[in-house]
């Protein structure tokens, strides 16, 4: 945080005669209003490490858990690595990102752990100290919708439930889209207004706001592929692969004359079923 | 279109000592700055009758293809209902928000069937007509994802994919997170900015902004609650209630020890997956 402008300017407005601070924080760009900014009262490397050892301590406790109450010890291992990026995405949406929700008014001047690294990473990008609407609005959503479907993904995959790959792939077409917006209303403000949120140095712009979302780019598409094959290959085996399962609108309608009506028996993969699997 | 206000103004600021219009159209907030801004030229009538008639035509020749050429002459009642929605949603995300897209500088001043539905439409969120970094960002997403993804989801009920209700129930995810977004996003910036982009006219607040919209709550929630279950049904039928598909990120790893390795039969459904189908 030693990047604190305090520009002076006069204007000639009748009103605004006397001198206008208009930057009192390291944030971009300059003119962003934030009247209670206080610099950060922790060193970066104290809140990094106590950030990163909470995650550290909530990821290998989710593990522990699942290994040893979820009776099923024989875990393969990249369902092991789902289960911390779950437990990972669920803690970040429901506590830090839930704080940013709850608590982004008085984020500038606070010095709790959350607030302080809240504040250093806005230094790529300042809508978190701004009460931006966009960034409240896919928090809330975040925090309400992402962070228990990533819990329920966690919980899913500990207790093989045929939920399972539904509740992955709709978290992660969610996180990919959420990544795609965020990313893109920072490229499009630059574009269309001319205002960049990130500070321009390496360390901000490609370290916080490139590289710390990034990982929400890669693995949920990881996972959506993992997701999407496990879900065709689960419809083959159910029903061949020219015919799907098939049901109304209404579940209290009939399935009149259609191979999955209730009294009918699925039948057997197919040659071309088995074929995928 | 007979909101238009032109409110005169003066300032004390000498760069500015002429008269200033700072409206010269309908759209709230007054102040938004829409320089081009020329009223339509047609009836809203007119314009709605044609884009109601395209419309038609275009969903009705979707389902008449999809019955003479999809192969499938009994496609369910509730089926035909699924594909009419996606051929909606493909028209209106590739070509009516594809022009949006594309054209969004010049619509406040073009007299195009298009503009002058995206004008009329405006009054009531008037991010339409200046190129808003949100709207352009999310509409960017739309054409490009939820587009070809709609089209794609009306070839699957055709074509009996495996991979419908993987696409649907992927769609009707974005389709709700987007609309969550678009109403919240408003509300936000009213909440946090008070600046509200719709005019407050019970047209143009409930039946544009709120009714037009509506249906993308509505029907993919409808939509993903069916995909939801026949999901859930196929893993169940597949491997049992208790038991799911599993493959590693990598497809190329091995399968060892699982049920669902390459060298498994698929195992017949249990009693309990038929109580469930």
């Amino acid at each position: 945080m030693d990047h604190i402008k305090t520009t002076t300017t006069t204007t000639h407005h009748p009103s605004a005669a006397r001198a206008v601070h208009i930057a009192q924080h390291p944030y971009h760009p300059p003119h962003a209003v934030i009247p209670s900014y206080a610099p950060n009262s922790s060193s970066i490397p104290s809140i990094v490490g106590s950030f990163g050892g909470l995650i550290l301590v909530v990821v290998a406790s989710a593990l522990v858990l699942a290994r040893r109450r979820g009776g099923n010890p024989t875990l393969r291992r990249t369902d092991q690595l789902a289960l911390c990026w779950f437990a990972l995405c669920g803690f970040l949406h429901c506590f830090f990102e839930g704080y940013f929700v709850l608590y982004h008014a008085s984020i500038p001047s606070s010095q709790t752990l959350f607030a302080q690294l809240w504040k250093e990473y806005a230094q790529s990008d300042s809508r978190y100290v701004t009460s931006d609407p966009f960034m409240l609005c896919i928090e809330m959503l975040t925090v309400l919708i992402w962070g228990p479907l990533s819990i329920a993904a966690a919980v899913c995959i500990v207790r093989r439930s045929p939920l399972r790959h539904l509740v992955q792939a709709g978290l992660c077409v969610g996180h990919l889209y959420g990544v795609a917006l965020y990313y893109g209303t920072c490229y499009f403000e630059e574009t269309f207004r001319g205002v960049s949120y990130s500070r321009p140095e390496f360390l901000y712009f490609w370290v916080y706001y490139v590289g710390f979302n990034a990982p929400w780019v890669v693995v949920p598409a990881l996972l959506l592929r993992q997701s999407a094959a496990a879900i065709r290959r689960s419809f083959v085996a159910s029903y061949g692969p020219e015919e799907q399962d098939d049901t109304s609108l209404s579940p209290r309608e009939g399935n009149e004359g259609h191979p999955m009506s209730s009294t009918v028996e699925v039948k057997a993969p197919s040659l071309e079923a088995k074929k995928h699997l």
